[in-house]
């Protein structure tokens, strides 16, 4: 039987390989008689676990030698805090603002530094990337930070800002949590990524952290210990135990990119090409409607996350309706910004965007 | 087939019907058509799963209406920074050590507050708890911290001590992670609770704090918004992603425990009497013997970690080899106090203590 698309902006769907193997796997992993969540985090079977997870990920992002790949609790939230709280110094800190989440990083980051809002597209409603050439940049900041995808607005950056270009020597923070994996990353413009799982990567509850090594020791006192990204790194994530379960799923979902063909492309690149496509399809339909709008310029539209509206907003109930009967769900958009989102992480097949599009012609012929 | 029995302290076992359900349950959850990772947790799904968890859990434990049970992350180890932030003031608060956790809560808390121990055990290397009247509990401190069951070191409070009869107004902490849920709690004299679920009530990477109503807003400005109390208890635990498996684990665990029975005892009732027969079992058998032996004093021994040693080091590696050929799994003592430990939480039945003894009488005559 089909299982029905989830178009959930996070927790996400997660390939259904991905699920069959947990089910299995679930009294018995590999022989050992127990489930991976009753194992000792200190134990050899969960360490294999854990140090495959690391090298898969560090392999199907290219991640270079002199990063540290760290996993932790808390998700993005709680990396508003500890990111500030590692990298800052208390001093002074510059945030582009492009949607929601970037919003949420600077007011927390205020709590711990002098944190400063350099660019913002508030005024145009999100739907834009502010061109780099007119952020205020500090040579007093210990780093920039940007949101790379805004899950609530669908607005991604196409490429990394290359701060030296634009005579910073600061490193680059980036909140990747709902377009990781999805693109290749370029890591010569980056100190620091880090990201939720829920959305690409597998099930909410486990967040990763890649950071470069020159970074690891600037904790604030007030950083509390199990967040100090030099102590996590140096006890290889157990310095708490961790989230065995999520980096187990997460392994397995790294083990499944790596596993994705696309022509002649392999991995994340297969990914990228197959995740085009998809944005792609459901964009043109989009903009080629009469009753569904997309309201983010073209440049910066989001790959993974596309908000749309109908222009009669009275027949958003129905819409819904319709979707769920055809095994198209949670395509209801953000309480704060209203309408439909349609999130087309990895896992959805280009099968699911297609039939999602059937029904938007469908429905909107219905009229 | 026999499952092993795995003695593991934490990530622990879990009931086998736990798992089975969690299986069958993996890629279609109540008919929704998702896995329960797939869910927004802002649906009305997961939802419905995160309250009957919460009002399992209050009804297990009778927790009053005047606390507040929040779904966290971090385990203990974050909470040793986490209460402080919320509930120290930056001000006094006093430590009473009887083990590994309590030592390492106290030197977290000293970045945060004036933390102090008032009482230790260490000199006679953690086999008592000091007693009450010799507590030097300060008048000006915000709250008193004990761990009511040492996971490392075996030593659990029999009863919580009542500080008002000590003279001191504080609040109560305890960090009862290794046996929540393993006997009732006497809410009247706690103030706040905290635990890792890894344990006793499911997978490793959630948090469970019961915190009394009045001590929700005291946190200090350098406390993280994802981990202050206050913000957590108004979000219903939502304020940030939080780990929805683990959540959805833990439920199924609490759904477990209220249906166990023992003669005329349901619930937590029934698992305390079996965690007493279990404990019986094993202390006596070390007690009996010539090869075994448990330092604790008698009347401070824990029920759910039980840490002996073979007087005979040598036998150890020989020791641990028979016991996994018979599926006694994860009994290795912890690496900064060696021999071994039998950790036999909820989830252990008494049968599989019984095939624990059965072996330990086996290979003590095989000398």
């Amino acid at each position: 039987m089909q299982r029905p698309y989830n178009f959930s902006a996070g927790p996400a769907a997660i390939p259904e390989e991905v699920l069959q193997m947990a089910a299995a796997e679930m009294l018995n992993w590999h022989g050992s008689g127990m489930s991976v969540m009753e194992m000792s985090h200190r134990g050899k079977e969960f360490i294999s676990i854990a140090e495959k997870a690391e090298a898969d990920f560090r392999k199907l992002l290219a991640v270079p030698d002199h990063f540290h790949i760290l996993f932790m609790q808390g998700g993005g939230l709680a990396e508003n805090a500890i990111v500030p709280l590692n990298l800052s110094r208390g001093g002074a800190v510059d945030f582009v603002v492009t949607g929601s989440w970037s919003q949420k990083s600077v007011k927390e980051a205020g709590k711990f530094c002098d944190a400063q809002t350099v660019a913002s597209d508030e005024a145009q409603g999100f739907t834009h990337i502010p061109a780099a050439a007119g952020w205020k940049l500090r040579d007093s900041a210990q780093y920039v930070h940007i949101c790379s995808n805004e899950t609530i607005n669908g607005v991604e950056f196409q490429e990394l800002p290359d701060l030296a270009t634009l005579g910073s020597k600061a490193p680059l923070v980036i909140d990747f949590s709902s377009h990781v994996a999805s693109r290749p990353v370029e890591w010569s413009r980056v100190g620091l990524a880090f990201g939720g799982a829920q959305k690409n990567l597998g099930p909410a509850g486990l967040t990763l952290v890649v950071v470069r090594d020159d970074l690891l020791d600037h904790a604030m006192a007030a950083c509390p210990s199990a967040f100090n990204y030099r102590l996590v790194a140096d006890n290889q994530s157990m310095y708490n135990t961790p989230p065995t379960w999520g980096i187990y799923m997460a392994g397995l979902t790294f083990d499944w990119i790596l596993r994705q063909r696309e022509g002649a492309l392999t991995g994340v690149a297969a990914l990228e090409a197959r995740n085009q496509a998809k944005a792609e399809l459901l964009y043109r339909a989009i903009d080629g409607s009469q009753l569904y709008e997309n309201r983010v310029a073209h440049d910066c539209r989001s790959r993974m996350n596309v908000p749309f509206f109908l222009k009669d907003e009275s027949r958003n109930q129905a819409f819904l309706d319709g979707a769920k009967e055809r095994g198209l769900l949670q395509l209801k958009g953000h309480k704060s910004v209203g309408g439909m989102r349609a999130s087309i992480y990895n896992a959805m097949p280009l099968a699911g965007v297609q039939t999602l599009v059937d029904y938007m012609q469908t429905f909107e012929k219905q009229a």
